[in-house]
């Protein structure tokens, strides 16, 4: 059950039993979001008291997953509800902290699957702040007027252009390894290295420099874009977010819309909304996530698009997919495998692809693509078996059909089942499965799936919009079986119990292997080369080991360590 | 001591205190090396009984670190005194068995340190096959006449073509998730996705298919090139042989050198050989290597360096820093620094350099600089901190000014030592630290420093053959700090020792990431994503607690499962 799971490291604060992604502002116990015109504010101001787990005290403006969460949710609010911004300023209200970066003490008394976790979310979410910038136009400051120090620096790092106050003391650092002998958990060491391109060997010395680096080796060492005097500050901060105001392309007259709360329903057994339902089956550490088709036509035009809001079925189905997996991955850890499973009509389907394609000069639209691609790509990095089951009555076509290329396999029943009249299972392909969704190594999965040849692609793109049967699908190669009603039942459950029966490290280290083929961004190299180092670190016991550094800090007491190099 | 670290696994056999990389063809047990003309044999036949290790019988074909000492110094060989060969067959003596793969028990019964220091190797070797098709124009071709499993099946998929009997039973397997709960240890994911370009589901079904995968589905899946039935085998073999000789455009008259035996002197706190010395300060935890520059000008012709032949000093000094960074690496894991210094006239080194650009189409000369690649390669994947030191008297000049940017720090003395009358430091570039030397990630190792600025790629590209001091060096960014002889050995000192008192594992994880910025390449993506899932991995109780599949393997008992995913 999910409460043994997190309290095997400590317990949910006010007795939840479940870690909650869904929050809004008004709800907020970290964070303010003060939205002035085109410029944003994401005030930081964590509450010391409202930690997520007991057992620790969030000073310092040192954040835990729920911190995070809230984060997430602003970035999202930014994203749907207020799209004329054109900047976004992060900054702290704590008097000389900007951030002191993830909780050690939380860390410390976390299980390895909730410090994975939260590195992986907190991962996505800096990356997510990224996409914002890049691909809508919103330009991210940070305004360190401080210490930011280990995560708290993370975050900056995240920004598109990070102040420094120049007052003798404040400084950036990243002392995770002199201090708890861990790497940084949030992409710190690849963006020093790939994005700000900080020269290997001063970024050696900084990142064993405890008390890090401040004033103009600060910008010297390209680890910060510019400090300014205390008194000169707010007025650099607001003269920079006009400048790149000024460069942003954002439509001043766009009207967000409003991200009502998620209709969801939690039983014993599962997890119902509006357009998917999550069934778990313990025994078989088994989760089936059956999404639905849309009930109705897309609307005529962009405004009934933006009169429907957050109840347009392609933004409600992304944010409710979002939803169940990241209930999975941190409620729900002994699934072993999630099964999708689809119901609806795929020319409904193709329909809102079309209708997104034909608006993709909409802002809500755009928005809505993005967030389809920041899910499916949270999709491709969910260590669990990934398994599509086409059947009868499904509708995997266009965005829906990703999640049968982002699974490790999928299996496609030929013709009908025995009883049964609804016609036979089929896969249709959008524009959608060629471009707008790519992979976090920068591919479509298409492309990454064929990368033999990619003659495949261009034969698979001459049947877009054709109602592709299981054996069609198998030919073109976009399936991994095709089965007829005979078969399937065995087939599948025989898989599906093998599956249960290896070892789950095995399997994440072998998925986060196969899944992406070709071609590494600095947002792959966070997820493999960073990622996989920090969780090993994660399990050696120079960390968490009882004389370990994490375990000892704040003791007094010295850590003591295995001293061979490995 | 050594002999601790490899005792707390297991003892080496016959009593030997050490694990020696010196070895040649007279003295393998386990490999046959035929060369007939332009084709050369490798055969491989392990002895059951000749384990490095007690505790184990290498059954079926199966290696340990001393099977693979053994393939690589054949390579070695094949590379320098056998320059006519223009194909390598990798096959087996045993019937219907290619290789069973890395040995389980060896690896059960084996340190977490000794793990990863047999699979780093092992790539190593794996990467030098593939580098030496790549950039000699010799082919690889695998003959695999019977079961090819986990490491063995990797070996194959370091070869250019594999021909698989076609017998009914004769198949390709990658066994180790089913088996051991672990990954394979030699590069054997990334070549299925990246190399081989197998499908991702494809492959997901291979790799959880204990028995592997046979037949015309091998080729179909991409696996094998080629299935052949066994009457046919040999013939196929040869025909294949043939065929990638005659595109092979290699001298079929050169004259092989001789590889004498390395001249070494073992004491208890170093390591003597010709053109360096080792030296170790166990109680600091630093090993000191000091490369000696050319006692004399280079040879006036490519016929003296070949009369020279493993006594020309850049080849003498590149396998003597190859055998005593593998030293330390398998020797000596207490020691957390390497020092590089060196001494002699770096205008001699430079005269090196330029006889080698000269030779540059000559076999020799060919070979020498690959071996400087690979050994430089074999610095950059060295877990242990790199630091050199640039003092009156020494002579990193051109390729030896690689260690200096291989080096994750560098401290350069300004002006002269009190009391010493040698001329200041300085570093000379040569060409050769603009091209033939790349990382694994593809860059020069200038060229992966300079990433924010490729300009000052070519602002030092100006500064070749100028002997540039402390300032100057400091001043093009080619040095960490240019110290004055006042701080010099306090400075040095305290780094030193705070390097020593830093967790090893969050060291190596972080130098694993920084220095291999940009782009990523198989090679890269091998040691980075592979190699560090692998060993989180080699770490979980899933694989190595009691219950785990590694120590129960063989026993009859299940392995038990913590069954959380992470």
């Amino acid at each position: 059950m999910a409460e043994a799971d997190h309290t095997s490291g400590r317990a949910l604060a006010n007795g939840k039993t479940r870690i909650d992604f869904q929050t809004e502002p008004a709800r907020y116990r970290h964070w303010k979001l003060k939205v002035d015109g085109e410029v944003a504010t994401l005030l930081m101001d964590v509450d010391e008291k409202g930690g997520l787990f007991d057992g620790y005290e969030l000073k310092l403006n040192s954040y835990d997953l729920g911190v995070d969460i809230e984060l997430a949710d602003a970035i999202d609010r930014l994203r749907f509800e207020h799209p004329q911004v054109r900047v976004v300023v992060l900054r702290s209200a704590k008097p000389r902290v900007f951030s002191a970066g993830a909780n050690i003490r939380m860390l410390a008394g976390s299980t390895h699957a909730h410090k994975v976790n939260f590195c992986k979310f907190t991962n996505e979410t800096r990356n997510g702040i990224e996409d914002f910038s890049e691909n809508s136009g919103v330009s991210t400051i940070c305004a360190i007027n401080g210490t930011a120090a280990g995560g708290g620096y993370e975050l900056a790092l995240a920004s598109d252009y990070i102040v420094l106050v120049d007052d003798g003391t404040a400084a950036v650092s990243l002392p995770e390894l002199p201090l708890l002998a861990v790497l940084l958990g949030t992409g710190g060491l690849t963006r020093v290295s790939d994005k700000r391109k900080v020269r290997r060997d001063h970024a050696d010395v900084f990142c064993t420099t405890e008390e890090g680096v401040k004033g103009k080796r600060a910008v010297e060492w390209r680890l910060v874009d510019e400090v300014v005097p205390g008194s000169k500050f707010d007025e650099a901060i607001a003269a920079r977010a006009r400048e790149l105001a000024a460069k942003s392309k954002r439509d001043a007259a766009a009207q967000g819309i409003k991200l009502v709360p998620l209709t969801r329903t939690f039983t014993a057994d599962g997890v119902e909304y509006s357009s998917l339902s999550v069934e778990f089956d313990r025994a078989a550490r088994l989760a089936t996530i059956t999404l639905r088709g849309p009930a109705s036509a897309p609307p005529a035009s962009a405004d009934g698009m933006t009169a429907l809001g957050a109840e347009f079925w392609p933004l409600k189905l992304a944010r409710e997919l979002d939803d169940a997996i990241l209930n999975i991955r941190l409620n729900e850890l002994e699934v072993a495998a999630i099964v999708f499973k689809s119901s609806g009509d795929p020319a409904q389907v193709l329909a809102y692809d079309k209708f997104l394609d034909a608006q993709k000069d909409h802002w809500l639209a755009r928005q809505i693509r993005n967030l389809w691609k920041r899910v499916l790509k949270r999709v491709d990095l969910t260590s669990r078996s990934l398994v599509t089951l086409i059947e009868p009555g499904s509708c995997f076509a266009g965005t829906l059909a990703e999640l049968v290329f982002a699974s490790d396999r999928s299996y496609m029943l030929i013709g009908n089942r025995q009883g049964d009249n609804k016609p036979p299972a089929a896969i249709v392909l959008g524009d959608c499965n060629f471009g707008p969704y790519p992979m976090s190594n920068g591919l479509t999965r298409l492309a990454c799936r064929f990368l033999a040849n990619p003659s495949d692609v261009d034969r698979a793109k001459t049947e877009i919009g054709k109602a592709l049967d299981a054996e069609a699908a198998q030919e073109l190669g976009l399936i991994t079986f095709a089965l007829d009603d005979i078969d399937w039942d065995d087939e599948v459950r025989v898989f599906l119990e093998e599956r249960a029966s290896f070892s789950p490290d095995g399997l994440t280290g072998m998925e986060a292997n196969l899944r992406f083929a070709g071609p590494e961004t600095m947002e792959s190299k966070i997820f493999a080369r960073l990622t996989a180092w920090q969780n090993w670190i994660f399990q050696r016991p120079n960390a968490i080991g009882e004389e370990g550094a994490l375990k000892r800090y704040g003791t007094g007491q010295k850590p003591v360590f295995d001293t061979k190099r490995v």
